[in-house]
């Protein structure tokens, strides 16, 4: 199925290299009649568009507002109009963190078609390229994705009321370059000083740079270029992990109610 | 880059649509020598793979124990070791709720090299089936991912502890059946009667049902067929959402501290 004409896709980029894109999002970004991207998606993808497709960057990089939110909305509604098959292509996701509620509510209230094809988020990649496990039988049975706070008092905010739940995997996508000022948050969190922490920047490209560490030692680190994401939690720390066998075993060991 | 001899890649099938997949799992899948998936992966995905390749289910669906999960790491140790190119194909994403950790400690313990393919996971096609924001700048800035809890207790536990963030995107992966007891669960984690709530089964495929409720009617309403998820929060309620220019339009009457 080829992009159709006078419908918008809001489409996920995934983490960078095409090919994490899905097969969905290639094909229609090959064959979109126009393809309008945030700052973040990379020149070898914008590479597949059409040669003689309209491609636009209309990202807001570092808040600079070159092109408004209202003036994005505009663009999907009139290139739709047009009779054109557009692109709306985002970095990861396109439904996290990725402002969809305000390009939804204007293409509805428009009357403009939309589809929505999801695509690989950026903790996926992360973690793949560290090869450690999101979630774990012993110790995470939860993920919780957030963001870091902008907040120039002296004392960070804590990333959560209250304390974080110790059997969670975190992510802080966009976590900045300030490693103290984000080790005083996940401590201010409640997050044990020696808690498996990792960074990645550019995850999922042949770019891919990553740090293991702890809460403790992170605040030492030298920062990882933009852009990258944060990961913190116990699941990370694959010396847990035991070959099945050896896990049956000491669970024998350890009698039924283990 | 085709499937390589003697190396195990840990993939991502995503939701379940063959158009859904990476285009590099796809060309993995059309390569390999050897394909040992889970339950939860459809035939439409398994058609992909090559005529003469091996191609076997190594699910545990329902806690049945066919394939212990020694046998599933000694078959991948072989296989590899016996030269083929090897895909362990897990629906979703391969590092969350999909055991990893054993599997990778395995391989790594056995020497084998492998390589982690990230997916597209169920929350991502369920809320682009909705068409719902999973974050949404004026309501949701985290999202957690967690499992419903088994128990037979007559009263349910929470799903967390102490009470969920109001400002959060809830997805529960295999939330069962018992939408009563669910809706208890999420009550007793501290979510308002009236907070959206949805379900959504097979999410990413042709055959995708979905419901739109309320943590308070959820109860009452049918349960739709495995494999399912539930999200909850103030971020899917996509009426909050307003096209860019009046919104601005109503921060400006606002005034400055809006």
């Amino acid at each position: 199925m080829s992009a159709s004409r006078g419908k918008v896709y809001l489409t996920g980029a995934g983490p960078g290299d095409p090919d994490l894109l899905t097969v969905r999002a290639h094909r229609l970004l090959t064959t979109a009649d126009a393809v309008f991207h945030d700052d973040l998606v990379p020149p070898r993808i914008l590479e597949l568009c059409r040669p003689d497709a309209r491609v636009v960057s209309v990202g807001k990089r570092c808040g600079s507002k070159s092109v408004t939110q209202e003036q994005i909305n505009d663009l999907l509604i009139e290139s739709a109009r047009a009779g054109l098959s557009v692109v709306r292509l985002k970095s990861g996701d396109p439904l996290l963190y990725a402002r969809a509620s305000e390009e939804l509510a204007a293409l509805a209230h428009a009357g403009v078609p939309c589809e929505i094809v999801p695509g690989v988020s950026a903790v996926f990649a992360a973690a793949a390229d560290l090869q450690v496990p999101l979630t774990d039988r012993s110790s995470a049975s939860t993920l919780i994705l957030l963001t870091a706070h902008r907040s120039s008092a002296a004392t960070p905010p804590p990333l959560w009321q209250g304390d974080l739940p110790s059997d969670a995997t975190i992510a802080i996508y966009m976590p900045g370059s300030d490693y103290r000022r984000l080790q005083q948050s996940l401590l201010a969190s409640g997050l044990l000083p020696d808690t498996p922490c990792m960074v990645v920047s550019r995850a999922g490209t042949h770019e891919t740079l990553s740090l293991r560490t702890t809460v403790a030692a992170l605040g030492d680190r030298d920062p990882l270029p933009a852009p990258s994401i944060l990961l913190a939690g116990w699941a990370l720390d694959t010396r847990n992990a035991l070959p099945a066998g050896e896990l049956a075993s000491l669970l024998d060991a350890l009698g039924p109610d283990a």
